[in-house]
């Protein structure tokens, strides 16, 4: 059974039951916090509420806004009118703004810390909301504004209990900071995808039946929410702006060298170091294993004699993969070993008669 | 066992043991056919024909070219001399160059099909083929040159018999619909996650920190290989070029109106069209097995132990990943097992004391 014993906030009202205020109460919910969802829409506060099947506080102790930012200065208003003593979160997808608007609100500015959970879905709304959708993810939050106010520890605290509680990893930034970076990794990724998208408009319906599973990645994030889309970039189009013309100049230059092998190579290369850029699961950089192939006969029990082989030789295997498909007799298996690990073992597996190829 | 029984090849010569050609050299081996795999690379051939375990006939009934679009009239030329009786196919993934080469090969034209899986993954290489790349893709095949000179019969029958059996969908178009079509779905995603990945090295570390999955989807395929791409680019440059302009336009407009609401929801608007055009997988069967969560401790002879279990109950492991980071006492071992063996797998580990959860 749920429990509240061990909770620092025990309960919460989540005004705007999107995809992403609604996961946030499923977690709570989960863990014994009383979550009071709300939204203007009232069938979609009903949905949320229901899923939530928990009982409700009065007069909350937390209250996390998760509405369009040009929604929040309305809502921030009423509810720190309504209990000026809660603490203050929002979740929106830009920082600068939230911050100028709440500093003006007399007293609240302490009370308020600004968030943003780097965790979201194509599709909204609080039938597709997840409990696990902030796991391993980064959350950014403002413990202080531009002009040098901090907002009150306890506040700052109750974000960092929330943060940690949905298994997301805590990140401090300055708003203008967080406004940079997402720039750089959300919308500008999201400008792009929907570029793409559009020239697809273009095509003609044989055409379109050879897409691929390249173009459904670049273009999965081209279905989202043009309403929503459509105030977060213009929010943040200061630092926007900048990522749109360096990649105008760099769509210019390959124009003009399209035919130039040597250029059109630079350019994919110039892809595969910023690829290699963005750190693994974990954070940190994905992590450089060599990779060695053996090849097996396709039955049970080869891979317990592979492993038994591994433990003989006093290797760690970090990760593998295993490729066959039915009805095919011979399985490749890529063992991800380090680089003395891997030596180690490619000489062990020769040596008893297994069928080991070069680590690379 | 595997027959050739009723295969209507019997034999076939791979010239190239890349990822392509490997994985079409996997599924033939295990219908019956004899399959021989060559490479200028003699570690990539050797891996790609031990992945084969089956015969080799001297005389193919039919060579298959799998190889870089500059390689191609030279090995072509090769394969017509030493046996012109035999079938020819390509795979490159342009084709009115192919077609162009060939044409000028006396008494080769009519016995080379020029095709094209759109197959293929970011990674290369013999050691990540599979057999079932192929299948539910679309596989165009050209019966025709531009001057109206037909391919043999017997030779496009012998190339829809490889698609069928390899589980694609054969579709017909000319050379020029063909390299028409993939600018748009493959060599312009191609150019813009590269050109989006480009722009992530003008990144500090702590902003690739909250790098989420839209902006891992659309870079994706900026992973590939220049050496293979600026080929394919410059190849098709006239096809490209077109598309690319209208894609410099919008973005100019883009520009122009970054800070109107408005015209930013429509830029995403049509991207939510052309999103939406994008045919579903052809019939795709995704293999269905059930993933078997078990908790492990961390330390080498644990995947040991494991596997031993999996061949005392008599289970075949089609695949598993392994979730662990650094600094963590118990990694996940999630394994993916037919719904029989996945129950039965279960059992077993619970009753052998392991933590094991329930399939899903």
């Amino acid at each position: 059974m749920a429990t509240s014993q061990g909770n620092l906030i025990n309960s919460i009202r989540i005004v705007g039951s999107g995809l992403i205020g609604t996961s946030i109460g499923l977690a709570l919910a989960a863990r014994g916090v009383m979550v009071e969802m709300q939204d203007r829409d009232p069938n979609a506060q009903k949905l949320a509420q229901d899923l939530m099947a928990c009982a409700i506080a009065p007069d909350p102790e937390l209250v996390l806004f998760a509405v369009p930012v040009s929604a929040l200065s309305e809502v921030v208003k009423r509810e720190f009118a309504l209990n000026p003593a809660s603490k203050f979160i929002d979740v929106a997808s830009v920082k600068t703004k939230p911050q100028l608007e709440v500093s003006t609100i007399q007293g609240a500015t302490e009370r308020f810390l600004a968030s943003h959970p780097m965790a979201g879905r194509e599709v909204g709304g609080a039938a597709s909301a997840r409990a696990d959708l902030f796991e391993g993810r980064a959350w950014v939050y403002c413990p202080s504004y531009s002009d040098g106010t901090s907002v009150d520890s306890d506040v700052v605290e109750a974000g960092l209990w929330l943060i940690n509680l949905l298994g997301a990893k805590a990140i401090s930034m300055t708003a203008g900071e967080h406004d940079a970076a997402v720039a750089l990794v959300s919308h500008l990724p999201q400008i792009v995808s929907s570029l793409l998208a559009a020239q697809l408009q273009k095509g003609r319906g044989a055409e379109l039946e050879l897409a691929g599973a390249g173009l459904r990645d670049t273009t999965r994030i081209a279905a989202s929410d043009p309403a929503l889309w459509k105030e977060v970039i213009a929010s943040n189009a200061s630092e926007i702006l900048p990522l749109l013309i360096n990649l105008q100049n760099d769509l210019g230059s390959l124009i003009e060298s399209i035919e130039d092998p040597t250029r059109v190579a630079s350019l994919i290369s110039a892809g595969n170091v910023g690829r290699a850029l963005i750190p693994g699961k974990h954070g940190g950089k994905a992590r450089d294993y060599y990779m060695l192939p053996v090849v097996i006969e396709d039955k049970p029990g080869q891979l317990a004699a592979l492993f038994e082989e591994c433990a003989k030789a006093e290797v760690n295997v970090e990760d593998l993969t295993i490729e066959h498909s039915p009805g095919q007799f011979t399985g490749l298996i890529t063992l991800a070993l380090s680089a003395n690990d891997a030596d180690v073992l490619q000489k062990h597996l020769e040596k008893s008669g297994w069928n080991v190829h070069v680590p690379r």
